[in-house]
């Protein structure tokens, strides 16, 4: 499954040792073909990680042969010499699988500010070539773990061709976008500019969407690749479609397994004068730190959630503002609505409507709850 | 002290029975002259309380005689009824002060989106006017508590006049404005315009940099008034300075009490190239979930400090950065800079200098640490 239920492509994972707890930290992701199409989307956040900005340069040309991805050290902050590591990665990928190096897109998830072991990662590289398999895509899942708890697969199979990816993410999801390395593969025959496309559609309405602690990575890619071995070109739409919801289901992993959450969270904004406003409504309550402490006290305080909804620009009436938590309208027209006794929190699952009265407009946003394991994981080591 | 420092001012703190626990809960400040003029800074959010919109109008006037401020509840999100109430009751302390309602401002701190108990609150407007004093500084200073550990309280005195204040707030502090109740008072014999300017210079550069925890409340409010009781007029230079260093000691003791917090940390960044960037930077690094969580690690982890910074727009080329924390360079050019073991993180002030190396201009913000603690206090009760 993973990244190898598409036809034409075979992965490897393994434990090169970059990790000091001998944990798996090098995955390899190969393109057989016949076609080697493309796409792929980056952090914006304007500190980029050498793997980054290497990346950008290879998915200039539309066409990717191979990914290597290692976790245990983002290579973000590394100056030249983390540069030219990541170029040292591509070369030696590229030696050992007989293609480009400037078709090697390279990923790299971890601490900021540590250069890479090389020895031990070019090692590696020749390692997981040696193992690649079309059935090494969950091993590949598994080796690009940091803190997550599980690793993340999803797979839509359509009329003779597949849509699959892995994702590892599980602290500084924001957008632009969450802290997360994706790779998908699809073995229908189409070509980049489809796949940029298609990508961009879905990236924005699903991982641009997920916002687990405001905080934007340095690292973050997202990479479509084609091999075209099923042979068929299905309808854009219909492509679209399944590209959407694989990473609607990677980016649904993401949340739930983020950390130290015991509250997956879905803000949904209505009626907003445009989707613009809506998102940006939606982010302000997903990033209150003092609305997701509630949350996680099971506290249905809607009072932090107009709060949040106030520091926006969006066009909205302060006397117009409803408020739904898991159903129940506990804020109508600005003031108090339902009673709040009635909002039943015990479960995992929060959905909050913030209805802002003002258009037909909508989106949503994941978020999750802050608790003091967040806090103890990000706080007890580096990370 | 505090709101009675000054000449010309007396008042009262009392419980009424707002709060549950009993503790103190209403304050009522008065200006007896000769001189009422006044100015006011209010929060930038656009869902405002009824007692914000109730004194915005009182403060267009530049004369305020009297301050009722009420903790046990905010008054937000009430609606019309809400707003009556605020009316009733500046009505009421006009009544037993002998002013005009539109002279009284009303500031309230509490729960968002409740009622407040008015037969209770009335009658302590009554009760706290039989008790002014011009020794009452104190006790109104402790009577707008909220989750605040101590009561909060300044006074610069100059050549044969004062500048003297109180301060509520713990939680949510952020800026336009943090989550603070701030009566300030002074002798000096000024106008209104000259107090409006010499307010929103000081805010502007004092409770707007405090930012605990990202969050903007529905109830901001500064006020500043003057009696003239003085008969001393200043240099408007020497005048704003005392503002701006009460309004300053007031915002440090703000941060210091921030809920749960177990470090206060300065992020001075310098080398902008305009003050706005430098306000946006610090910012940024101000509510980085990820590095307050680090830095209550006591980690350097300036990885996260750059992150932070990529999220903005200001001018920066990423391989000019630099980065010290309490001291030590640990980023040079966006990449290792000195050995982070050396920086010692034992005390309870951080220090982040954040160089943009992109012009001259610098800014402060201050912020706390995100603890388990903080989590606590904002997930097991309503506030």
């Amino acid at each position: 499954m993973s990244v190898t239920a598409a036809k034409g492509f075979t992965a490897a994972g393994i434990a090169a040792g970059i990790k000091e707890n001998g944990n798996p930290d090098l995955a390899l992701v190969v393109n057989v073909g016949p076609r080697r199409a493309a796409a792929g989307v980056f952090t914006s956040n304007r500190v980029k990680a050498a793997p980054v900005l290497w990346s950008e340069q290879v998915l200039k040309t539309g066409q990717v042969s191979a990914v290597v991805l290692n976790s245990g050290g983002a290579n973000a902050c590394t100056g030249p010499k983390g540069f030219q590591d990541t170029h040292a990665t591509a070369e030696k990928a590229a030696e050992v699988l007989g293609r480009g190096a400037v078709e090697v897109a390279v990923c790299s998830t971890g601490l900021i500010g540590v250069l890479l072991p090389m020895d031990k990662l070019l090692a590696g590289v020749e390692t997981a070539a040696a193992q690649l398999s079309e059935h090494g895509g969950e091993k590949a899942a598994i080796a690009i773990k940091t803190t997550d708890t599980v690793h993340k697969t999803s797979v839509v199979t359509k009329d003779g061709w597949t849509v699959g990816g892995m994702a590892k993410g599980a602290g500084m999801l924001a957008p632009g976008l969450a802290t997360m390395l994706v790779v998908l593969t699809t073995d229908a025959d189409v070509d980049a500019g489809t796949l940029d496309e298609a990508l961009r559609a879905a990236t924005r309405v699903t991982f641009d969407r997920v916002d687990s602690d405001g905080c934007m990575s340095t690292n973050d890619t997202v990479l479509l690749l084609a091999s075209g071995a099923s042979g068929t070109t299905p309808e854009y739409a219909e492509f679209a479609d399944a590209v959407r919801a694989v990473c609607d289901d990677l980016g649904q992993q993401l949340i739930r397994d983020a950390e130290g959450a015991s509250k997956d969270i879905k803000v949904e904004v209505i009626n907003a004068a445009s989707e613009d406003d809506a998102v940006e409504v939606g982010r302000s309550i997903a990033r209150n730190n003092l609305l997701k402490c509630a949350l996680h006290g099971e506290d249905p305080n809607w009072g932090r959630v107009l709060s949040a909804i106030g520091t926006t620009r969006a066009a909205f009436e302060p006397d117009r503002l409803n408020v739904a938590i898991n159903g129940v309208w506990v804020c109508k027209d600005g003031g108090v609505g339902e009673d709040r006794e009635k909002v039943d929190m015990r479960y995992r699952e929060v959905h909050i409507v913030a209805d802002l009265a003002a258009g037909s407009e909508t989106a949503t946003i994941w978020t999750n709850d802050l608790t003091a394991d967040y806090v103890h994981e990000n706080s007890a080591y580096s990370s």
